[in-house]
């Protein structure tokens, strides 16, 4: 077998740390980066090898791989100063796993293929449970050959790995996801909100409509956190608002109006103006209740 | 065994129509009654009995069953002059198939009950096919002792048989389910087109999703509906857009905003005046192309 490739991570938060643990575990030599130097410590006594910089991580790595909150942070560690950009090699590999705007992603890839690289976008799902078990859903854009590439390392941190299209497609994939859980989990916040208000037994009413075409994986799971009030985290309302700017912002660029999505959006800005925005996502039935007058 | 009920049936419409019929084949004695006498004919040729009005079938049936458009033909139906209430036996039970208002459902419960019979609401989900076949999903409200009576009944007429609670309790399931299926619808529209519009892949967007957090009996269905561009009822937008209006009088005098149905409701009007109300309600994603600019 080929010698295994190196690989550079940079962003060692909530996601990245246990994302790049499952690397070293699968044998990957790793150099490492993350805004707090502290952090790295854990990975470095783990085996990683600690860099100063972006560019520094870059230069020494065959795949390049971020973890970060947002766009422009994206855009700041890839194409900045002291950047990946500054030290990427040709024929180097940058594969972004955060969740940001398609735009940014397809921005990558064109600035880092100008220098002989390629790029991914790699955004994931299945939150830190997933990026510890290394059963994360992982929604691939870029070229086939960087994909097929790639798909080892993927595997040592996810399960559910497809390639849908080019760059910016893994980015528009998790943006549509979170658009249908959003608006799901808003869809079951309705229903049971009326059934409850009603006099009605609301898990009867999640029982019967499992049955039917209302069925989701949303009804079954997050449907059962409302009849438990358990809106302990998972995934936090915050997180969420994040990705449906994404998707607002996307909406918006591409020229498709997403009515539902909006209202999803100013529900969740009310919850989190509330102190609500550490709740788990299936707490916007909780919104819902006290605009009901419940309890 | 003892001997089978008699059943008055009163509104033979696409759905009234097959169920009557499946009541005869399970051996029931059927009168029934319609609106447009000619449409007795066919039942009247299987071996039902037609009678001149709702009050003549009350007077000659232990279980009347009724399936009617709307609350306000059950009202005129039940309780109306030369109605079920002017010809309905102590003992006797009524069942209200139809989909109509909670409030309605418990106000035909009230009176019927002073005159010593009693009565359920039983809406169903499934459609034609399920008419036909048999294989409709029943929503129950009313008493214990009331639903295990017409248990058999319902049996030849469905499967998925569900006791929810009190009166007008199978009417707010109904409602409950109409809002899911057509959010979530709403949501699929939403990501679908987004996903269209940049340039991705619809389809394998709708794979990708159904292996998550996302899946759900629509997007599995209505999602390959949307690829198709195949909108052939099915379940008509202003069929849809009736039940989301009783989910909104229902919202409202209970006391609870569903912003997200309006929203849908909104659109579905927007479709019915631009001609596309006999769309199946996955059509909604046509809306969202044609908002967008997509042909």
């Amino acid at each position: 077998m080929a010698q295994k490739e190196t690989i550079g991570f940079i962003g060692l938060g909530i996601m990245g740390k246990p994302m790049a643990l499952n690397l070293i575990k699968a044998g990957y030599a790793l150099t490492v980066n993350n805004r707090t130097p502290e952090v790295m410590e854990e990975l470095v006594q783990a085996g990683a090898r600690a860099a100063h910089s972006a560019r520094e991580v870059a230069g020494q790595s065959d795949i390049i791989i971020t973890m970060l909150p947002d766009s422009p942070q994206v855009e700041e560690v890839a194409l900045g100063e002291g950047g990946v950009i500054e030290g990427i090699r040709p024929g180097a590999l940058f594969i972004d796993m955060s969740s940001v705007s398609p735009n940014t992603s397809r921005k990558v890839q064109q600035a880092l293929s100008a220098r002989g690289a390629d790029a991914l976008d790699a955004p994931v799902s299945g939150g830190q449970v997933g990026a510890e078990g290394a059963t994360l859903s992982i929604m691939v854009g870029g070229s086939e050959e960087s994909f097929n590439r790639a798909r080892p390392v993927f595997e040592a941190m996810g399960k559910n790995i497809v390639h849908i299209g080019g760059p910016g497609a893994g980015q528009v994939t998790k943006i549509a996801n979170q658009i249908v859980v959003g608006l799901t989990i808003q869809a079951v916040s309705e229903a049971m909100t009326l059934a409850k208000k009603s006099g009605v037994d609301a898990g009867k009413v999640r029982e019967a409509l499992l049955g039917g075409f209302a069925q989701s994986r949303i009804l079954d799971l997050h449907g059962q956190r409302m009849l438990d009030g358990n809106f302990k985290p998972g995934f936090r309302i915050g997180l969420h608002r994040k990705d449906l700017r994404l998707a607002l912002e996307t909406g918006r660029e591409a020229g498709v109006p997403l009515f539902a999505t909006g209202i999803a959006a100013n529900i969740m800005d009310a919850m989190i103006a509330q102190g609500d925005g550490d709740l788990d996502h299936s707490g916007m039935a909780k919104f819902y209740a006290q605009m009901s007058g419940i309890e």
